[in-house]
């Protein structure tokens, strides 16, 4: 398992007349969250798509528990429970600055090779870079 | 059952260098689609929040089958299945120029109090102009 | 002179938390008017940038007069005024369902060569397009 | 005068189908980095809203020299040369991880009462944070 934290302070731009954080900028945060999990990894997602891999999202779900405000400095945790193979599962939690849990998130990627637009293998720059956070046993099972 | 259809041009600044319909945006484009949907049942939703009555989104999922493009003019079609009690779930359907599902994707909002910001009923507004698209049994049900 | 009028409703997701439609949004209001003006002439951004021609915006200012709201059906008003050479500039006006001019912008664009990257002439399909909104003395001078 | 500098990474929903940053996020950028100023200044725009005082952009300009490209980590300057009276204007500059001047940015913004929606001067807070980066001369001035 893989996991990292990415703090994002919520922007005024982001919230709408009711007050909140809108819904969609969620899912704008997932993305930043899911970069900069890259990073950490040691692959980076624009090295992925230099080497001729888009990853565009499949599908995604979010479960909205408590509004985000104005200001608000928010913990994105990003987690990462198995290797790969045709599809790239990433969960998420929110926190605010109390520490309650606002909103949970599921974005599923796949792996497009960008010349045919048709579904390839992930990256080997992104398989090398997990191996150092997944058991062997995880990877043969 | 409701069912209505808004046209939305695809915008430039929409797109990403992938060349695709960012992925954040059919969140947008559900709300234009839901409003539009909703000024057509005969309630919109300024009136609604006038009322006191706000409506956050509570949880949502797309299903992302093929991408969008730049300047390709969408359907999407908006559906309510039920009376809404205490939620109210939208469900969606995104088509591209050449009549292909390209998206599906269900919104469920919530009614809050702008006062108490406290789960409250639906508006009487809302309620009123739903009667005429369901029968009078499915209220009772 | 070449002028268009494009309707566009304030999205919930344009609004901010003071209620008013976020100054950036007038940015991506003016790209929408400009894109419906370009298929008024009878040319079309997308065929222009598929012919092998970008155009990167260059410079923009915006003058804020009075605030626009949540579902309020603008009128944006894009004026040509010259024949563009190395240059486009398009201005705009915005006026609210009162009729009252609450924005005027001015949004220069360059042609860039999408191969090479480099400025480049108009796209003869533009021209061409606007030779019927300018008298040939304006083309001449 | 004050100066401030903040990082930002250009995010992939900002990019555009050209690959650029989109003109409309520097807007965006720019509202970040003013938040980041003030909080250095000493202040927050957060707590100015919360004190009844709304500060709307009312005029803005934007020359792009450079475009910006997908995960790039700008940095961008923001400048206040004066001492706000009835209206605060910010200088902006954007610079690209090679060190090259890539945007300059001219936003200004009013002060209103959150109450009376009327003019207002500018916030005791904002002031009072702001008397340690001009002289006196310049305030007497």
């Amino acid at each position: 398992m893989f996991t990292h934290e990415t703090l994002i302070r919520v922007g005024y731009t982001d919230t709408d007349q009711m007050g909140y954080l809108h819904h969609s900028k969620y899912v704008v945060y997932c993305e930043t969250a899911r970069i900069e999990a890259m990073r950490e990894m040691g692959t980076c997602y624009k090295e992925i798509e230099d080497s001729g891999i888009f990853m565009p999202v499949i599908s995604m779900k979010f479960n909205f528990i408590k509004p985000a405000f104005y200001d608000e400095l928010l913990t994105v945790k990003t987690i990462l429970r198995e290797i790969p193979r045709a599809r790239m599962k990433f969960e998420y939690e929110f926190y605010n600055e109390s520490g309650a849990l606002i909103n949970t998130a599921e974005v599923t990627l796949a792996f497009i090779n960008n010349k045919t637009r048709r579904p390839c293998f992930p990256s080997e720059l992104l398989l090398e870079s997990l191996n150092k956070y997944f058991l062997v046993k995880e990877l043969e099972g």
